[in-house]
């Protein structure tokens, strides 16, 4: 196992894609080849793997490995609009996704057919380099958020809620990336993991990745959040985003709305860190405008884990209860302290985001 | 299975106690007959029953067969005073442990040793006749307030945590009363059942029970209750409570706090189910003064379910991961609309609840 393992990598050579297939996590580290659009379609949708930034990078792979498809077998343009609706359709929360496929759109357009796999490879590259180097500068800006909040003698507590870490971007992460340089720097810092139901992304993945990297770090129910900032012992809650409105509002996976207001009550700063690719410039109101994706019950109904030498799902509640699933939530703007961005920390509002990105400006509403 | 079902009985012709054995639903209904304290302490301690009231009768009824013990094996004095001391120790966080215990030694106080035990019987049975009543009067009350709630044409929505049903109480439940009262009486109630981690009392014993029952419902994550209040999903949360301060602060399960929270932040009443047996008259800061239980990590880590026809348990987190397990937290009284009690129904404070228990006043310091 590589020292600074990717979430995703292509193959330079060949049309080839690998992923970690993320549902066999913690238990086994099972590596996913990927060859076809479909096979990438099926992957994001059923979730060998998750997460904002690397949902954006997996499309825009897939609609690369379309391209190989369809050159190899003559197919039309057509296929390439069906390759983007096959995408766009497998999960509808993060802005990430669509955003890669109207890039790798841009990049393709006017090519000769020749040269499209070429353009698209070549785009998706940039693409994956781009995350890596926005989650590498979160970590920065929030290494000195960390330092600040630092008390000689005791380790920060930081509590963090689903996965934000390498393996929903692809190096470093967005939440974990702060706390893997405050590591690296020798800060002693103590992760409160959120297990994070229905899939325990928290307990699989995040602890997972600690433990990996030495990181101190405690799994705890989704309950005890605000126990634990009742009684003092959390000093910064950290998450990731999955689509952020140019006003500050974040959604992101189910329950980070809670920990948002015991953060507000305990007077503990919540901050939510994330690549500008997740914001959504279109957006003012993240409660009426952000669609919050509906799963299958079954995950809330059952649970996946290590029975003796083997992975198994348990039925918890009785065979006839109907359960809902609903993945993600918006915290409004007005719980979040603030929000770190690969340019820096900004408070969670429409003038401060812009004041990071001018750019964006003309793209809203 | 007998229609009204209670979840501890007595034998009345010879010292058996009846429980159901909670671990085991809701897949299976298991019933365990205990006859020593020392099984009942265990049966408490590992909870093979839970819940405030029940954990006091069932504390009641265990001082009843170590009378019964005693007198067989001719023990004294000493005998039944580490009795006591055993199951004091069995849950620190509910009062009605302690209470039912007050009252059996009180009971039995100055008897000679062989009218002990017809003694302990009868006040163990006299608490079992109140609890029961106690929760059906919550039931009319609670029942008076979803009728109010409620519109032409739309069921009401009611979130709960944890399992406060007559698994928790002997019959009718405290939280649970006025929800079955309500569907007794036609009331069209749909009932949002949090999963409760980490025992998941909600999706195993609520769900169980409200299936049963016939009224609808449907099983979330902890992590749901912000995003449906949010979205006008839920008209009433309704919770037990496992020890309540005379200033109407709510310690109950873990979790409990976040949902008040979020039903603050969105206008939704917040009510706390409870029999008078879970007040503690002594205590006026819940946070400072409630013991708050730390269980196993293994509850955290491990989830029990059916796999193909087995009860199995699967591990989640890495095995190398730790896990904290704080069972209770404490919801301040500002954040509770109401108290539901067999004496009415009263707002969170220390004036409120002294006009209806007026006979406790001298009680508080």
């Amino acid at each position: 196992m590589q020292q600074e393992m990717q979430s995703i990598w292509a193959d330079p050579r060949r049309p080839r894609i690998y992923i970690i297939d993320q549902r066999a996590l913690p238990h086994r580290l099972v590596i996913e080849t990927i060859t076809s659009v479909e096979a990438m379609g099926r992957a994001i949708r059923e979730m060998h793997l998750r997460g904002a930034p690397l949902i954006g990078v997996a499309a825009a792979y897939g609609y690369y490995l379309a391209c190989v498809q369809a050159e190899r077998r003559g197919l039309k343009q057509h296929y390439l609009e069906e390759a983007v609706r096959l995408l766009a359709a497998t999960r509808p929360t993060a802005v990430n996704l669509a955003r890669a496929l109207e890039r790798q759109q841009q990049a393709v357009a006017g090519t000769v057919a020749a040269e499209r796999s070429a353009r698209a490879y070549a785009c998706a590259r940039s693409l994956e380099a781009e995350e890596i180097d926005c989650c590498r500068q979160i970590g920065q800006h929030g290494l000195a958020l960390i330092e600040e909040i630092r008390r000689p003698g005791s380790p920060v507590n930081i509590l963090t809620h689903c996965n934000a870490g390498w393996l929903a971007c692809v190096r470093h992460g967005t939440a974990t990336a702060p706390i893997y340089a405050a590591h690296e720097r020798g800060i002693k810092v103590h992760v409160w993991v959120d297990e994070t139901r229905p899939r325990n992304q928290g307990a699989r993945l995040t602890a997972w990745e600690l433990a990996r990297a030495g990181v101190p770090h405690t799994v705890i129910t989704d309950n005890s959040g605000g126990h634990l900032m009742q009684h003092g012992r959390v000093d910064l809650v950290l998450v990731g985003s999955d689509r952020t409105t140019r006003t500050g509002d974040v959604a992101n996976k189910i329950g980070t709305y809670l920990k948002a207001l015991a953060a507000q009550d305990n007077g503990v700063p919540f901050y939510a860190a994330l690549p500008a690719s997740t914001i959504d410039w279109e957006l003012s109101d993240g409660l009426a405008e952000i669609p919050i994706e509906e799963r299958s019950a079954e995950e809330v109904r059952c649970v996946r884990g290590l029975a003796g030498r083997r992975i198994r799902e348990v039925l918890v509640p009785p065979r006839e209860s109907p359960a809902a699933n609903h993945a993600f939530d918006v915290t409004p703007a007005r719980l979040v302290t603030g929000l770190i961005t690969e340019r820096g920390i900004c408070p969670a509002d429409e003038q401060s985001l812009h004041r990071l990105f001018p750019e964006k400006q003309h793209r809203s509403r």
